[in-house]
């Protein structure tokens, strides 16, 4: 060990995914390396190395003998209190010159799309290169082929499910779409069919909730693989986070990035997709695209294009992958946020009469496309069953759901997962009601979602929107609209005010006799 | 005062351009306004608001009552010890959604164009917001209106200065070729000759030097408008640093990102240029281009693109520029770095024999396109001398050095900007020596100057490289090629590292009979 040494300290400072070491700015290596502020540094135990930005400081909450490990720094390097470790400049990160070339107009290939993958992996992206990084693959600017390229990136790093069945299923949507919390009931219909349905889903990006934020009200989502292959081969199914089994670790860098831009990249959308969907081991997958003024895709040409993308992409990379097409114009259900979208979901799955109804039929498209698909295949091990239509499926999936197999599979997934519990409500709420009397005509499902996440969705998971009106109902002046709920008073307020800002969030159109 | 405040303490933490603030993850601010780690924060003190980022802390270096600023946050604020502070979520930047436009293919306008150097002078915008924006400029992605509009948004903000002469001269050289440290030469025979260049230059971007770097190893360069003023009236000329009067305070900030991202816009650079020429009050600009294989423009098609765009938009908004192009094939001068480079400058202005005689010449070109541009402006003074040749100003540059009157000016503007010191040289120093007997036939500028750079300049300005052979030298085994200076035995060691892995840096060839 050379002389540019100090002994690690984890200094319980949280900079979220971003590797930071503080160090104080005249100790030796700090001097002897030439580091200032800012500096990206390369943190190097016997075992393991990582690359972090540089804090300096002054004062003395550590020592000269001392460099201090953010959480994740830590966590990225394993590192142990006192630990020795040497310092370095990070060196130059190679694949940046194909995001550079991609900038200038470059595509994207096999080889390039891998090593900036690895790279970012490897952790040595410093967040302004992956906002670059970002930008290069904005909107459209992917081809199919690079698509391809950057898929196959993806699905090399992280693990790789294997399943002992030739059909394996999966289903995901696209989002933009608050409270379309269809997973947990198509999941539990698929596997009370007796497919194999081994769903793992992701956190909220921009949205109040994601299915994992969800169920982590009702149950354990952090499965470790062989957890989760032990809950899939008792029940045909799970429904836990992906993140937790690294399927696709670099996703949730590139979507930090992508949400602190508020950019979208299509390209990137479908890779990440696909690449999840192959990793998890998955056959055949059916990809809800909702369309709608304010949902995530706008148009139904915009629709097509990425369904086009999402279907070939899979197809070079074997998967089957079927997209549905559906209505975008409001939200799902009734609840937003992840305990009032579960308390939605709990009501389809127990056949409850307060139930919503559109929650429950796009369950079923969906569950009915899925068994068909899965009828359909080619490796399927009941033949007879392909030649039957969709309505066939569909009161299949329906009789599944009535009879109480869904929400018994439901339950026992969850118990597997580490047991079920009833969710909570809300210690904070407020109404809000209609000023006028007439037709609701238009939600703002951008305005809504908004709405949610600054009550505090999907972070605090009581917090939320419980949405009382539905396109086309009729209200008078003074009925409650919504009811906003949070965990902390500073959110309701939060809420509040930008509702008082943003009223056009649902519009009420005087009615034409 | 509402009840989300904290009061503010300065924790002797340096996170250079990036504005930090620290809160106990528990505090009551951060529980009831839902903040968490990376949370992009408003601070505001009954005097100003500014944007930082949230790093949470777990321990116990700051109170429950506490908020800590990194010492930019604290600047920025103009904070004081223990002054009150209230904390909001950070107001979504509203000019992202013109960066999210460029990415998606929408032009800049005047307007866009403005919200966004706005909102970035009044640090709304996050580094990867910054990166954002940068790459969507990158390469040749502005044209020339909109280049245009971005130099007009970045005069807006930012002083401007104003001089009691109707012909104010400048120079700028585009960069990208070491040791081309032609400023304080061309400036001291300009205001030799009676003319009027308030010269502001910036500090290193990429580079070992920049001519701020060079000048403040001699003299402050730090100056205020005030004194900066006071120079210009006694001597018609200063060599002061750009960034302390803020002429063009988004460029730094743009300029740090594109370094981080080693990503250069031609629109941006045009933009940076004529918006500072004009800020500074010029009124006649030449521009000096060096192309080379290795130089920051590469082809003599790129310079004329570039000459065309620095000349049109130049001229859109009522500035005269000329450009030069030179040759960028190798290193100018003899040293790389500030001192090295201020070596250089002296022994030129003090006619020593062994003044590097490609640095003269250049010099003597661009002295007497100048004395040229002033002769033939419209507002010039003495109309007669317009229609001199060109010869006759390069003899007139040529006497004003040799009779000492260049050298008697620059101490007479060192003097005044707060005294002019004799520059030190570096404690560690080693010589690289040529493994071969030929000619040298190759200088890769970018070796070069990353060797430069990685021996400490242009931070510890006393390191670099004193070169010893030209192209076309005729070299043995074993002669020294260049010496490398540092002042931390760690950076001379990288610096040899890099050497060792990168020997073509220069090209020795067999000698053809």
């Amino acid at each position: 060990m050379e002389g540019n040494f100090l002994y690690l300290t984890k200094i319980g400072i949280d900079t979220y995914q971003h590797a930071v070491v503080f160090m104080r700015k005249d100790c030796h290596v700090c001097r002897s390396e030439g580091f200032n502020a800012m500096t990206r540094v390369r943190v190097s135990t016997s075992n393991k190395s990582i690359t972090a930005t540089l804090i300096t400081v002054s004062e003395a909450f550590i020592s000269h003998q001392q460099a201090g490990l953010s959480d994740v720094a830590w966590k990225m390097l394993g590192a142990t209190e006192g630990e020795v470790a040497q310092f370095s400049h990070a060196p130059a990160v190679d694949s940046m010159s194909y995001v550079r070339g991609k900038l200038y107009g470059v595509d994207l290939t096999d080889e390039s799309a891998n090593k900036i993958v690895e790279d970012i992996y490897n952790g040595h992206y410093s967040d302004v290169q992956l906002a670059a990084f970002v930008a290069s693959c904005a909107d459209d600017r992917l081809s199919l082929a690079e698509t391809i390229s950057l898929t196959k990136a993806m699905i090399n790093c992280g693990q790789r499910f294997q399943w002992p069945k030739k059909v394996v299923m999966d289903k995901h949507c696209v989002g933009g779409l608050p409270g379309n919390r269809t997973t947990p009931i198509v999941t539990s219909i698929i596997a009370a069919n007796g497919l194999t349905m081994p769903k793992t889903s992701s956190r909220a990006i921009t949205s109040p909730a994601g299915t994992a934020d969800t169920m982590e009200t009702m149950t354990p989502v952090a499965l470790s693989y062989e957890h989760m292959h032990r809950v899939v081969e008792q029940h045909g199914a799970c429904l836990a986070w992906g993140g937790s089994v690294s399927l696709s670790p670099i996703d949730d860098i590139i979507i930090r990035i992508e949400r602190a831009l508020d950019l979208d990249s299509e390209g990137q959308l479908v890779a990440s997709v696909i690449s999840k969907k192959i990793a998890a081991g998955s056959t055949c997958v059916l990809i809800d695209i909702p369309v709608g003024p304010s949902a995530k895709v706008r148009t139904h040409s915009g629709a097509e294009r990425l369904s086009h993308h999402l279907v070939e992409t899979g197809a070079a990379l074997g998967l089957h992958v079927e997209t549905l097409i559906t209505d975008g114009n409001q939200p799902v259900g009734k609840g937003i946020g992840p305990v009032l979208e579960a308390l939605d979901v709990l009501a389809v799955l127990r056949n409850e009469k307060n139930a919503p109804q559109d929650l429950v039929e796009r369950s079923f498209h969906l569950a009915s496309r899925l068994l068909k698909m899965a009828a359909e295949s080619p490796n399927t091990e009941d033949v007879t069953e392909a030649e039957k239509p969709l309505a066939f499926y569909y009161e299949k999936a329906k009789d599944t759901l009535r009879s109480g197999r869904a929400y018994k599979k439901f339950i026992d997934i969850c118990e597997a997962q580490g047991g079920f519990k009833e969710p909570k409500t809300a210690p904070f709420k407020q109404s809000l009601f209609s000023n006028a009397e007439g037709i609701v005509s238009y939600f703002n499902n951008r305005f809504i979602a908004k709405l949610a996440s600054l009550a505090g969705a999907p972070n605090a998971p009581l917090a939320g929107l419980k949405m009382h009106v539905r396109l086309g109902d009729r209200v008078r002046e003074g009925q409650e609209l919504l009811t906003v709920y949070a965990q902390a008073q500073g959110e309701l307020d939060y809420a509040l005010d930008f509702y008082r800002c943003h009223p056009e969030a649902i519009r009420i159109d005087k009615e034409i006799l």
